[in-house]
């Protein structure tokens, strides 16, 4: 297995709730499986651990220099549009040597809606 | 075009930011695209409009005997889990002649937890 530069940070909302964060748990495990070589976290906005600084901060003590972060989000409000944003831009400062790159929300993408139309339809 | 007895409800969270709601409402407009005859409304739990029981209201009042609630949630917790069966049971009282399903929340199908580690992993 190849340790990859790259890592990958999914970024979610969070919840009180134990069981909200299954299924983003279950994409990292996904992406594992796909991709062993590429270290992937799960991030949490509030009321979970680890936040977006813990997440990445980990994955540069393990070598990461290029970072995606993935917002986990149907909805693209505020979290996704302004919050996430200024987050990236404190990564960035505290790891001038490491490439942070911020992907649109999940819902914005065309295979995403495209696939969530097919699950409604059934 | 034949309309179908059959309606599909696409139901999320909601939120203040009118920007929020664009991917559901590209997802119902993709619904449509892929079958014109079966009429799709987003509903919302709170801070948008409709709720659940308007949206179900319209569609029953325009012949729908067969109504598909999909929880457009991809974190599992306790408004899919809780929330939700408590408003369609309450459907279910409201109109005893029409059939209530509810599906698992999206965040919980396997198709769309491989769509999304594929688009993470890009």
């Amino acid at each position: 297995m190849t340790i990859s530069d790259k890592a990958i940070v999914l970024f979610g909302h969070g919840s009180r709730d134990p069981l909200w964060r299954e299924p983003i748990e279950a994409v990292a495990a996904r992406v594992t499986q796909l991709q062993p070589g590429v270290p992937v976290r799960c991030a949490y906005l509030e009321l979970e651990q680890p936040d977006l600084a813990t997440a990445a901060a980990q994955l540069v003590a393990e070598g990461a220099t290029r970072i995606t972060i993935v917002p986990m989000f149907l909805g693209t409000g505020r979290h996704a549009r302004e919050d996430l944003p200024v987050l990236v831009e404190a990564l960035r400062q505290a790891h001038p040597g490491v490439s942070f790159s911020l992907k649109p929300a999940v819902g914005e993408d065309s295979r995403v809606i495209d696939v969530l139309a097919g699950v409604a339809l059934e």
